[in-house]
């Protein structure tokens, strides 16, 4: 399919917007009128510019208030129009949003607006050019789909057609399964956004908070599915609203974007093959056979069921690595390993593997260099490691290869959002081969009963949070969950869940809307680039047992507010007993309405960066203790305030 | 009036909560049940730091989800009541707010809530503890005071009372007028709240963007009215859940706090008065003059009718000056005056005086070391200066002394937030006394016709916009105008307008969503403390002439893009010759729907940090042309583009 963009998606100005737009090899642009009437050369000059970056200039975009409008005024939109369309023919732009009218002047009747449209079409078509109509979610009379292809139906002229918006649709909670109705040759383009669900006016909603595919709540195969089932072969093309894409690295948002489109294909190929197969939908399924005939939709790897992480990779230096070998140790885990060639350890409990890489001049202690202790590389359990790196590639995430000592493993890799490398492991394997038993530097300590890893949380820059919740979607399969805003002393964090289906792969995104929480400070001190490890949460069945014997062997648990047991037994109906114990040794606790449990204790912050979790889920409970995350946070800044008053 | 604040309203720990509110003379606080919970000490240490800081603990809140529920469910609540009634006396706390249910298990049956709130005050009568209700805006039964009140009634018992909040009463446009008809002893407590207008789900309003009485839009001083009226003589406290407050630094958040309470006091006061005094409501006629001998509300001197600017003083080095009087003097502004006894130059242009100030050592300086080049005072006229000055001292201002020289002008003076100095001076005076005839050092240029400073601009810090708009609303006078979301090429710009009746002082505040467009680098340029000029409007009355004669003497004007201009024409009614002649000439224009019409241009930025603009007003425009923001934003970014490519 021909792949565009509006230029609004991006930040920048508009040469900057079309060599983002470029880069990530789109077809064309939607070119939104402000940037070009902001834009300094002249309308062919831009024509040419667009034409020198391979980029069609597919949709002129909008024009507002046009159709139903009395007489004198529907005249003067008309003079309005040729003006536009003089701009048309010098950009070589052939086709025209018009969307549906919010003026207060406007006139609720259907046969004048398509009269008018009818007009506008006849004018358009002695230049050659078109237009499309689409229905504005917040239009006066008509903001709906099937309102507007009413009209256009009415119109009858064949250089009128129907524009459709996936936002302005589903926003509305409006039904898109009769888009496939349409004859597809009369849908003249499609705009797709996704979006988060927002309790909010919608034109707020659509201006501010609209994202793309893969990175908001809304329906969005289903809707592009169904224009294809109609036979729509036009542009894909993504028309983003979004207040942090303004100033998000364009490159990065154009990176983005094309991702999403190349997932949203896939995602709607999978469909209509299931469609064209089964049989399970008879009167569609010769219209998903024409569609999977006639278009080139991407085709990707098929995406791997991930299981869990194999192993965490520190990137420090010598000193650092000290620290961290001894709060490992301290937490339990063995020294099992040294690399057979480079500065690497291996430390293990239960079926966690966390490496510390110290080796001077490579990528891990380039990264420390850089952000400071963090994880560097981690691996994933695939059931075809291979499978999945070459999807991870095919949806744009760049491959990484390193170089490799004699008879050492080759993981497929990739590089995520912010740089950490992602390994793909096949299950059950180790990193064993590479390691040999390292020279005992201290007793081993007692094993805490740590299972395996819970989930990891980053700290992000909040223009990486839709940028690494479309990587965790498209490429590491996850689905999202829980979204929250989390209360810290010095501002709100907000916090997204993702998970596959199986529960054993859990990321939390977490992401400070103030510039002077912790979490903030944390990913300044990483750069603008993030992902940056925020905790990493480590399961056991008996956190009773677990905090015991670490707090035994050195590791020091964060101290929770005495009031905080107080409130717990006034708020749940937990056995006091219980709570007193939980109190000794600084375990919190969540329960979910289904009876589901979640105790966890946190551990001080390593080097003021990241701090691990002990967590023990029961009866089925599925989130992360959220509502402890303010006390966490309050006692991490109170820790905090004692270590910088030296007390 | 006992003044209290809820410790959600400001950023940090609890105990640097209480010692912010402390600071600015609070009488006592809300305890905001989170802040306990996460407060490392005891609920006796915590009622000790607030004891040994002279505030009490005037109210615990809140407590949830209470009343109409089924039995079961009622008796554990009870439980749990109790267990909150053990804190509070330790912490010495008499006033508990419960507010309206909002669980999907409540019975929405009056009854049964006030059989049960009746349960409740019982319990807390034997303790000594009270019980406040409160109707919350999104309470599943019970959202409007009226009802609350009823419920309260029907309850019937000493130690059981109703709580006000203006925010939960005016989000919902429901009608304060019947709260002067409950008995002032019946209410409890009285949180005020205000708000800017917003569309949006009205928990995302309430949990995000409350903030103080004369920041937002909501008819606070009617509310507070009504309560006085009533005969309430409890507690002025303010309840503000706000995202930017979370992270301001706690003792301007606590000082904006107290001067929006002295502010609200003293504009109810003003209306008692004249209720009490004019006859004009005979019916409430009594209760205000109670109001009014009962309550010690404040009384800063009134507020005076400011005139324009009489002055703008740049603090800079000498090299920046040379620059800036080069500046002044292409703008058409004569040299008339060199300081008496300082590095001080004065230039004038119709009733417009710039003062270049680059005396070493002086504040003006020194303000340069830290900001860079800005504006370092300004003169604002006033009929009255020292009762100005006075007015702005009593609302928590500081005022400002300079050292003077023999013989020279004293005006008094405050300092605004950001650390601008504002003196007042009476209308029609100059300051030509403290100049004589400087030694001419250029050929004087020619007048552009420039009259008045139409409008002064400052870019502000994010956290900086309701300081300012409180300072402006109520020490300066000014009424909030439009505020608009403006479109830089890398982010969203806020611009609040801000004017005085006669339309002769207007203030535009400028907040940059994004850290990426130039008005935040201009703020981080100059630091946290935010208040730089952004741009100063300078008015004509014929702009075509001075636009010209300015060019002639080497002004650069920003250029605007070709493509504005051809939308002009489609867009808006203009004579195509006029259209063209602004295009020679840079000049943008907008219109408003009665008529008016404002032309206007920009000179490119001086030192790329604030620039000038010449503004012509006709037909009673009121606005400030933010429609072409974008495209001047844009124009800015090109051209600093183009300046650090050197070309």
């Amino acid at each position: 399919m021909r792949r565009s963009i509006a230029t609004v998606s991006l930040s920048g100005t508009l040469r900057q917007k079309l060599e983002a737009i470029a880069a990530a090899r789109f077809d064309g642009i939607e070119l939104f009128e402000p940037d070009f009437i902001s834009f300094t050369g002249s309308a062919r000059e831009l024509r040419q510019q667009a034409a020198d970056l391979g980029l069609g200039i597919d949709l002129y975009q909008p024009f507002r208030d046009f159709e139903g409008m009395p007489d004198d005024l529907f005249r003067r939109s008309l003079d309005r129009a040729e003006r536009k369309f003089d701009v048309m023919q010098e950009l070589g732009c052939p086709l025209m949003l018009v969307c549906s009218n919010t003026s207060p002047a406007s006139l609720g009747d259907a046969e004048r607006a398509a009269a008018q449209l009818h007009e506008l079409a006849e004018r358009a078509s002695r230049r050659n050019l078109r237009i499309g109509y689409e229905a504005l979610a917040w239009g006066k009379w008509v903001n709906l789909y099937r309102q507007a292809w009413n009209i256009v139906e009415k119109a009858d002229h064949p250089h009128l057609g129907l524009i459709l918006d996936s936002f302005h649709t589903l926003s509305l909670r409006d039904d898109p399964m009769g888009i496939a109705d349409i004859p597809g040759e009369r849908i003249f383009f499609v705009q797709m956004a996704d979006a988060p669900l927002l309790a909010m006016d919608v034109i707020q909603w659509a201006r501010h908070h609209r994202n793309f595919p893969g990175q908001g709540q809304l329906d969005v195969v289903t809707f592009f599915e169904q224009a294809l089932l109609a036979g729509y072969t036009g542009n894909l093309s993504l028309e983003i609203f979004n207040d942090v894409f303004r100033e998000t690295p364009n490159r990065r948002t154009a990176l983005d974007a094309m991702r999403s489109l190349l997932f949203l294909e896939s995602e709607c190929k999978n469909r209509l093959a299931a469609r064209a197969q089964e049989g399970t939908d008879e009167a569609r399924a010769p219209a998903a056979t024409r569609a999977l005939q006639r278009l080139d939709l991407a085709t990707p790897p098929a995406a791997q069921p991930l299981g869990g992480f194999s192993f965490i990779e520190f990137g420090v230096d010598e000193a650092t690595g000290q620290a961290l070998a001894s709060t490992f140790q301290a937490l339990g885990f063995a020294h099992t390993g040294r690399h057979r060639s480079k500065a690497v350890d291996l430390f293990c409990q239960g079926d966690i593997q966390f490496v510390i890489n110290t080796q001077p001049g490579s990528e891990a202690r380039q990264r420390f260099e850089e952000l400071g202790p963090s994880v560097c590389a981690m691996g994933l359990v695939a059931p075809d490691p291979v499978q999945a790196a070459n999807r991870a590639v095919a949806l744009l995430s760049a491959r990484h290869t390193s170089p490799l000592g004699p008879n050492e493993l080759q993981l497929p890799a990739i590089i995520s959002p912010g740089g950490a490398v992602v390994h793909f492991v096949r299950a059950g394997s180790t990193l064993d081969a590479d390691f040999v038993a390292p020279v005992p530097r201290a007793p081993a300590p007692q094993a805490g009963g740590l299972t395996h890893v819970d989930h990891m949380a980053l700290a992000l820059a909040h223009d990486q949070l839709d940028t690494w919740t479309l990587f965790a979607q498209s490429i590491l399969g996850l689905g999202a969950g829980e979204s929250l805003e989390l209360a810290d002393p010095f501002g709100l964090v907000r916090s997204c869940a993702l998970t596959n289906a199986q529960r054993n792969l859990r990321l939390v995104l977490n992401v400070s809307k103030s510039q002077r929480t912790r979490t903030a400070q944390q990913v300044r001190a990483t750069g603008r680039s993030g992902g940056g490890v925020h905790h990493i949460a480590l399961a056991t069945q008996d956190i009773f047992a677990t905090v015991q014997t670490l707090q035994a062997q050195g590791v020091k648990w964060l101290p929770i507010s005495p009031n905080y047991y107080e409130d717990l037994l006034a708020r749940l109906d937990l056995d006091e007993a219980l709570v007193r114990r939980m109190q000794t040794l600084n375990i919190v606790a969540d329960v979910s309405p289904g009876g589901g449990r979640f105790l966890h204790a946190y551990t001080e912050p390593f080097a003021d960066r990241f701090f691990f979790e002990v967590v023990q889920r029961e009866g089925g409970y599925d989130g992360y203790g959220a509502v402890n995350a303010a006390v966490r946070m309050a006692a991490q800044e109170n820790a905090h305030q004692r270590a910088s008053a030296g007390q």
